[in-house]
């Protein structure tokens, strides 16, 4: 508490928000009037700000643009129908970006600056969060080595960054994947869990390539044996088997994602197994053939919930019919729900902001 | 050669050299007056320009900094007694930036802007290189994603800068090494064999553990199994088994070094016998402890070559002593005086900057 009393806070003098068409919304492409950013040097995070969204100025050799030491969070905040605003599980984000800061070698970002942070900016760029389920502001904080010297080892200077882009969900139509079998997303012992920046960058060849063949998103199967069904990049991912559902259990390859153990948590709710153990990409195929694979679906903050329409595998295509009582449709409308200050929030997973 | 008649330049008017001790550099702290910078957009490279080295603005939203879309090279410019400037293997570099942009879904570089870029970079900035076998200016091509949001997929606007720094030999000192037996560098069909950003930082926090326990650098093995010897993250490696030198082979893991092929045909044209296969960490342990590991180096632009004086792998320590007829030094000794114009080049490495 005692840092962010000195929260200098420098306030736009016009608004975008005019020029935005709401209802016309490219993800991550508009920003808001605001942004917080926090310098580290001297061994620790100076004071931060919060400026108008602007360009910044960077040494050509500053760190980040050589050795990909960068990391971020993807969260969302909420109105409800009486204009109060809410995070979801604000915590897991905190606690997330600084396990991916430790993993590259970076300072952990203090929690108080954190939720302060947000919480200026939140209410200052209120007017850009629109009531309504399926509408948020999408917040990304990231961290970038700013040092100027490519020496290759970690940086001894840093930016903590928080910017704002109105969003409506990421995918919104049903998603055809490809699942891989020649690349791959992370390696045991890897960085993989982590939301480091290149573990993005090195999917974007692939997944291109499976963009050729008609397929929005790749599947990644573990590097060693393409064997076993991970995550898809920016989402995790969940089969439904019956009415069974599965999906891959963290590791040092995979991300742990809020809106997946979110789901994991709801499915417990509703009386809904959820196994959550390694799956074959093969047993997923039998149970496409059989009929018994009734839903496919990605998770993550950005798509909440996509659902996959068709999988490619060693080009055998499985298309997944439509179903009426989707458990896919089920999780987006619960989450959303206690999201929006719709429903009753049991598990305490809402975080007003004051 | 169309393109780079409109090569702009901007010269500095004034220089920072005489604040440069020259005798007392870090490794990629200091940079020359000018630097190159070429933006893509629209679809096209657009007209290069010279400037003076100066921090460039970017918007926080810039992809690079969230998803690692980023690129590099490592290059040396050398100057013999009589003030002639030479580039080694300069085409390789350019081969390979390309390479690796091909990987994380980046445009290519036309050659003639990298050679028409770097060539009058250093015209300008032929002061900043000081003759003598161990000077060299140190150049840093890369090429880095600028656009403004931040969708998961890749930009359609880049810029390709060189920045210059001058340079003694990276690692001064044999370095003492351990070897991974928990963390990864890179996964089968990932991006290790790129220069990509992201695989450099993910190093830094394994290769921290490392320093904590006196060790410089990290010997990374396979990910699946650890048992087989790959790169150090900043050097290929090479072991020498009596009078036999071996290193691993290139594959999508490991990083195709120029300074590693070099040594191959250079141990070639010696009579020396290199073997390029898989090394087990066994085979190179019972080595070691046979009194048959004679040497062990790392190479690599930045380092040039580099002795290794110790390794340890699972707790165990293995020192190995200097020698007076080593391999690296005799390979070093080649290397710098191609590079110099001191010896004979057969082979065409050295290209002349006129």
């Amino acid at each position: 508490m005692e840092y962010t009393e000195n929260l200098q806070i420098e306030k736009s003098e016009t608004s975008k928000i005019n020029s935005v068409n709401f209802n016309k919304l490219d993800f991550g492409r508009v920003f808001t009037d605001h942004m917080f950013v926090c310098d580290f040097a001297d061994g620790k995070w100076q004071a931060p700000k919060i400026m108008p969204y602007q360009s910044l100025s960077f040494e050509p050799s500053a760190r980040v643009f050589h050795y990909g030491q960068a990391v971020f969070e993807g969260m969302k905040a909420y109105k409800d129908d009486n204009g109060k605003i809410f995070l979801f599980r604000p915590d897991e984000n905190h606690a997330r970006i600084n396990k991916s800061a430790a993993r590259l070698a970076m300072p952990e970002f203090p929690k108080n600056y954190f939720f302060k942070g947000l919480e200026a900016l939140l209410k200052l760029d209120s007017e850009w969060i629109k009531p309504g389920v399926g509408n948020s502001l999408y917040l990304r904080p990231f961290v970038i080595a700013t040092e100027p010297a490519i020496s290759a080892s970690p940086a001894n200077s840093y930016k903590f960054i928080i910017i704002c882009s109105p969003a409506k969900s990421y995918y919104n139509s049903p998603v055809r994947v490809l699942i891989a079998e020649e690349y791959s997303r992370s390696a045991d012992g890897g960085v993989g869990y982590a939301k480091a920046a290149g573990n993005y960058a090195a999917q974007f060849y692939p997944t291109s390539l499976a963009q050729q063949k008609g397929f929005q998103q790749v599947i990644w199967t573990d590097a060693n044996t393409h064997k076993y069904l991970e995550e898809a990049g920016t989402m995790n991912i969940f089969f439904r088997v019956n009415d069974k559902l599965i999906t891959a259990p963290n590791n040092d390859r995979i991300l742990d994602g809020v809106t997946r153990k979110s789901i994991i948590q709801l499915a417990s709710d509703l009386g809904i197994t959820c196994e959550v153990r390694q799956i074959t990409v093969e047993e997923i195929k039998t149970a496409a053939r059989a009929g018994e694979l009734k839903e496919v679906f990605g998770v993550g903050t950005a798509a909440v919930v996509s659902p996959v329409s068709a999988f490619e595998h060693k080009n055998e295509l499985f298309e997944i019919p439509e179903l009426e009582n989707s458990y896919g449709q089920l999780f987006k409308k619960s989450l959303l729900n206690i999201q929006h200050n719709v429903s009753e929030d049991k598990h305490g997973w809402r975080y007003e902001v004051k």
